[in-house]
């Protein structure tokens, strides 16, 4: 299945657990079902919003099998290889070729100090050893380095990279990206993919090919309104949809004063995606603090408000 | 075979390559038995150090078979369970004590955006599930959090660790840690390592129980007499010595204006290894720099600078 | 003159200088003409572009006079009244105010080490002890805090803040403060300025009210013509506009391989401005790194290619 | 008065005030005579423990003209010239050299983004423009860059520097210090002083002369003690007496909960000098949280513990 022009909305796939953390497949493949019918043009597993970095081999492995397996070639199947460096990286990406992804999503090498010319290595040394496109996956608040844009229009320009997840909040530096991209006659069949699931009709607007949209887990039908509506050129009406789903996405901030930044946003959307009857359990892996009844009851009321319950 | 007082020397492992980024066992057990010979009282493998970062789980399972297997008991093997969260470091903590491990070293988790009560509940999850003593290892340039002394001193009242490896810099908190220890009496067979390696005999002095040394690859001698001398109440001894590996350590930034400040000190240990014939590559794992033959050459003076070559 | 709805394009003017780091008035005026000219709503003197943090007091003074002067109320012109905290930012207060600044523009406290609960502090002692309309300037990179959006709604709401200059680059923070304020009924003439220069459209797509951009000291034309376009509707026309500056905006890295993040593009924007026979010269303050002949030769090329030379 | 081989014990001197934020002297020429019978070498006067940051021009002359003219030169008296960047810390040398200052305490420019080369610069036009010994001052918690130890090394050997005030907390690098100064001939009168109140045995261990510590306001005499067992050579005693004066640093903390990291440890030495009847005010300044009456409890409970109340 080519990918060489991946857009549209292409949304981070949670990752249902049971109460003792295993893998709650049935959940999953409800949640896949769930994207499908919201219209998705592609699914990531295996990305943050997935609780990668919560899973152990054997989950990701289960992951990968049910969904690429359940999707059965409706839609690509991206999956993260998230880990500290090259070869730990290629091992995942190993399984995940065995498995059937249509592509690799990478960060930059973290807990390791890495210099930008090793950056570069680690993604050339992944797309050589491996037969799939692969995309760079730009998080600061977790890999601690920002992908600088001559780094990846570099890459792109050498067809290392596929495309780019970019996560980092940085607009401007969006847009520099897909300016680039357009100046350099030699990048082609590079996607230009934002993670910031509240600028998505500017990121749009500025050339972006699509969006991997974490809050697309709990309302997929509202990016996908958004996507079809900015592809229609109807501009207001991606804004409408952009400030309905931004008012919705304070729900992340509901546990924010008593844990992590990581249990905070994905127990919101498991909570919504339970509150919802998408998934069994709002179990989130260890060692994340569980949101409590109240928190769940304020989850309950941003989908309330948004049209959702 | 009990560590409930890991004291002295406990040199960080190299893990040595070959040039195609295998574990190299020959010259892994040559440089253990170089350590050995030096006369460190524990082993710790898996460090970061030893490059753990880089190693695919195979290569970490090689390391611990190779290392546990060869050393048969002379001294403690502690390993390195290094990864992003709980689940993934239980698994690795398995197959640490099913190699024999004698203890197991854990950072707070990375990647993951975390709050000090799911640190919290980390240490106590690995803990609960393994049966092995638990060390703590703190390095902030890596792990992106400072583990609190009211975080540690707690989880070492409650028997949750049986020590801590700081390798934050912060004397002035690892002092907080020595007199927390002997202010609270619920406090037993907790050991303070120091991981800063330049500031030996003054950590000793204020009460640290031992060094983990990333230059004791490159000289162990020199930290057991350091250790040794401390041990005597010999303290200018001490302090010369440590004055002198002061001078030697500068080995480390040989490559640092062209690489990242991981593969210039890991060069470094290696290319000086390699110089004194204890290795048989000064290979790095992907995506590091290697050491070019002028840093090479530069190495080498530091050696005989030193009196290693 | 009131500003209640400070909106439009508000360039924040550079300080030109004499080679022996006097004020250089003639230049000075020059520049404002040359910005009044373009069709600038409001001038910003003493912010970051205009080297306040570089700038003694005896210099502040006569910026103030002599722009507040020349102007002589054709615009509104805000006083930047950056200092490490309270008592501080209140002398430079008095100052502007005598002066006839019709606003003032204060950052949180920094060098300092404040809790948000200082920070509102700060602000609303500032808006209590002046007269004046009092905009927030949150600035992270500078100032190493970023505002929180319901800091800043509930100072706003208050009518503590006149305003906001967001400068974090955080663009879905921007879009919070947007819909928070349209959101909140008690917040009025509350104005929401950019200044991220290369994402103006999308940021008045989102609501903004104007833009505060370093570059438009260069091309205050381009972003007039941007603002009005956007003003006009033609989205189409603000996005060509914006795209021709923000390819114009890498002069801001031509000197960044060997000096600072505040010389490069403050050099940048002086050599542009002295090729452009608008001030006298290209002269930074100590101590920062001048441009070369080299860097200015490609900056030259910047403005051709722009049209501007 | 020659301070060629500044040594000793350096306190930091608090700025009393007036519940309406100005300069209590009465009180600070109380605190000055505090210090002076505990022994002191010399005061350093407008230091970050000084609420440097939060007084205005005004305030920092009458600090120096009080305490310069009630010390009358009976130890040598160091003023900090705080302020952002090279022009306007001359302004506040300038006055500290009239106000008779034995020597210059400057850090790195803040706010502004500099390269090491332009920090170079700000030292070396500070020490040409003033003709008195400039020590520089390394606080990365406030400034925000880290000052290199070949930087310093080669400022110290070209004569610009007088010392450093090492308040960085990294005791590796204070001990790099100590070593080059040594290893390199052309390094005379140069002192090296830490910052770090809770490692002075171990920095006087290792080569330092002296030590500027906040808490030498509340207990002079303590660290003049340890000072002078550390020169006598009666370590034990002195580290007997660094760990005393730890376990009361605890107070810094009481208030950390609900403030900042600045009005914590200000408001809680305010506090504790007076509750010893030292100070007529325990006020800080503007934005600060002041400390309330149960955390001014906690604070005379440490005074107690450690015998000064």
């Amino acid at each position: 299945m080519s990918i060489a022009a991946l857009t549209g909305v292409i949304p981070p796939v949670c990752t249902p657990l049971t109460p003792d953390f295993e893998v709650d497949t049935r959940s999953l493949t409800r949640l896949v079902d769930h994207q499908l019918r919201g219209g998705v043009d592609a699914l990531f597993v295996l990305g943050s919003s997935s609780e990668v970095a919560f899973l152990p081999d054997a989950h990701r492995r289960i992951v990968l099998d049910t969904v690429i397996g359940h999707v059965a070639g409706q839609v690509p199947v991206l999956a993260g290889v998230i880990d500290m460096t090259t070869l730990r990286v290629l091992d995942h990406a190993r399984v995940a070729a065995e498995a059937g992804a249509a592509g690799l999503v990478a960060t930059a090498p973290f807990y390791a100090r890495t210099h930008p010319v090793e950056i570069d290595t680690h993604f050339r040394a992944i797309a050589e050893r491996t037969g799939l496109p692969l995309y760079a996956y730009d998080l600061p608040v977790s890999v601690h380095t920002k992908l600088g844009a001559e780094l990846v229009l570099g890459l792109a320009a050498d067809g290392v990279l596929a495309g780019i997840k970019d996560s980092s909040g940085d607009d401007a530096g969006l847009r520099g990206l897909i300016l680039g991209r357009r100046d350099r006659a030699e990048i082609t069949g590079f996607s230009v993919l934002t993670g910031s699931e509240l600028t998505v009709d500017s990121a749009l607007w500025m050339g972006a090919d699509g969006v991997v949209p974490g809050l697309g887990n709990v309302d997929p039908d509202g990016y996908v309104r958004l996507y079809q509506a900015a592809a229609k050129g109807d501009w207001v009406a991606a804004r409408t949809e952009q400030e309905r789903l931004l008012r919705m996405f304070e729900l992340v901030f509901v546990g924010a004063h008593r844990m992590g930044m990581s249990s905070s946003p994905l127990g919101a959307f498991k909570a919504a995606l339970h509150l919802r009857g998408i998934i069994d359990h709002p179990t989130t892996a260890l060692p994340q603090v569980p949101l409590n009844s109240d928190e769940t009851a304020q989850i309950g009321r941003y989908l309330a408000d948004a049209g959702l319950l």
